[in-house]
């Protein structure tokens, strides 16, 4: 008898698979290199999961993997280097679209200067896949973890979330729109911010700039790239710490909830749960409340583990918080 | 009118595509790290390309996907240290088919004394994708590259090739039998050395080893993954050389020659433009002749590069090389 993956959420499942390893369950890997720490994070992104090839254009596409990969880097409070690419492509693609992938992944290295310092290409026969390792640096003082929250920290919001979950859904719509009506042009008109948030998303870096002016370390940080609950949940998870998180401390990006009431959907649901948000969620000590508020959301607390991770609503009430990569980890 | 990617063989197709980036077109990336250089070496295996799960184990698959990445760091002359995993799961996939793969993982990474600290776990609705990055070390006076052969070096094989393909044939040919007829059993006895070398190879650390124990550093050196001939117009492409091959140097591998009978096929086929081998090309000065055949085959040299790269026959008769990966390069 076998076990389905989906018994497990995806961090239990990770948990398990890399029991046997030194993975530290962290953003990025930690190698010691005299006075400084090498981080190195992995990345894959595969069509059919992460992106739909209806409605990216590659060299969109290009760029957001390198975000994606960067953002791991950022999250360790981290200074990004280099990236490696490999890239499976199938045969429909011909050169021109190869070079459209590589002039976005090329316009986002410049875009945060770092080189591009190796590449493995092959054929794919199923389908599209870009993995990409960021290396980056980090001072061992200036380090953030996943692990290293502590009761009474105030948690922190480097920006608005849901928009780039909610240009996908206008995404998916137009797509339904078109099937089979090759005629018809995409009403994308009016939905200009949120499709650039979904499609050419940017990297947390201003936020971790302005944490080294403000000379402040977090004391726990990690990328947001699968709703909020997903990135509370697994700080709790690794800090063996609660949280308190209270949503009406949650900004709220105009456009995503306008659209939100267009598509008769819970703009919270695209805070919470959405994704590809690539902003970071980062714990302070309370003494800085002030420092930080200039250039991040507070939007609640660390508690002892015992409380769990809870949302407060409006209206004082407590939901528990919840997430689809915590299926089984949360429910200890 | 968009240019399909088989009109450029392999190596133009990649030089082409990083043009616009610091890739060195060695097997791995370099980053100088104060006094020894840091190696970096990133690895996509894509199901259905690489490999076929209909008659390869999951543990073998994560086993020798590990040899694949480790088998660039050695190809520079280095020390593998650490590797980082990005996995792509299909949902047919169950949880102790993941362990399976990673049961291989971590077996290669003990054999080959390398931690793995870091992993990326998702779903594919494609097929299953292994992305490994290998990170080494090598001391910059030790380091072997592409680009350095020199004409009058020798040509070095640090052991037999075509074995891996020959198991492969024999692999495809019992899957071609079972189609239709679940009752029957592949006939896999009498194979086993050439179906190990095809489903558990292992990397070239062997002479790697034996080089640095002679005190010999190669001039040049690259790994071999798509058959010799493809191995030896990369190092002329990247070194300006030309090259002649002798192939009644070419040691023979018993097994791989008697099944090569059976199966109608040519054993010089395999050797030239099989793969899967993990051995690696190497070329000396021509004075370590008999310090170099202590531990591998001097096969042929390195001449300029105006003779192009060349096949030498018994009878003395020269035949260009050719290799599908050079489609293009190899007409200039």
């Amino acid at each position: 008898m076998k076990t389905p993956i989906s018994s497990l959420g995806k961090v239990a499942f990770v948990d398990h698979l890399t029991a046997n390893t030194q993975a530290n369950g962290d953003d990025a890997a930690i190698i010691s290199r005299g006075a400084t720490l090498e981080l190195i994070a992995p990345m894959i992104y595969l069509e059919g999961i992460h992106f739909d090839l209806i409605y990216v254009p590659l060299k969109h596409l290009g760029y957001k993997a390198v975000v994606r990969a960067l953002s791991n880097i950022y999250a360790m409070n981290g200074k990004p280097e280099y990236i490696t690419v490999a890239i499976g492509l199938s045969a429909r693609f011909a050169i021109e679209d190869a070079q459209e992938i590589y002039a976005g992944i090329n316009a986002a290295a410049k875009n945060y200067n770092i080189q591009v310092i190796a590449g493995d290409t092959t054929a794919s026969i199923t389908g599209l896949a870009i993995s990409i390792t960021a290396i980056g640096k980090v001072a061992p003082k200036k380090i953030t973890r996943r692990n290293t929250a502590k009761p009474t920290d105030l948690i922190c919001l480097s920006g608005k979330l849901g928009a780039a979950y909610m240009g996908l859904k206008i995404l998916e719509r137009e797509k339904r729109a078109l099937e089979g009506n090759s005629g018809v042009q995409p009403q994308l008109t009016g939905y200009e911010h949120i499709l650039e948030k979904q499609l050419r998303p940017e990297a947390p870096l201003a936020v971790v700039n302005a944490l080294a002016q403000a000379k402040i370390i977090p004391t726990a940080m990690i990328d947001i790239t699968a709703g909020l609950n997903s990135a509370v949940l697994n700080l709790c998870h690794r800090s063996n710490v609660g949280a308190r998180v209270m949503i009406d401390r949650l900004a709220i990006d105009s456009q995503m909830s306008k659209v939100a009431k267009e598509l008769n959907l819970d703009p919270l649901v695209a805070i919470l749960n959405g994704g590809d948000d690539y902003q970071l969620l980062f714990t302070v000590p309370a003494n800085l409340h002030k420092e930080v508020e200039i250039f991040a959301d507070i939007i609640g607390y660390i508690t002892e583990p015992e409380e769990g991770a809870n949302l407060i609503t409006p209206d004082g009430n407590m939901a528990t918080l919840s997430s689809p990569d915590f299926a089984a980890v949360n429910n200890d």
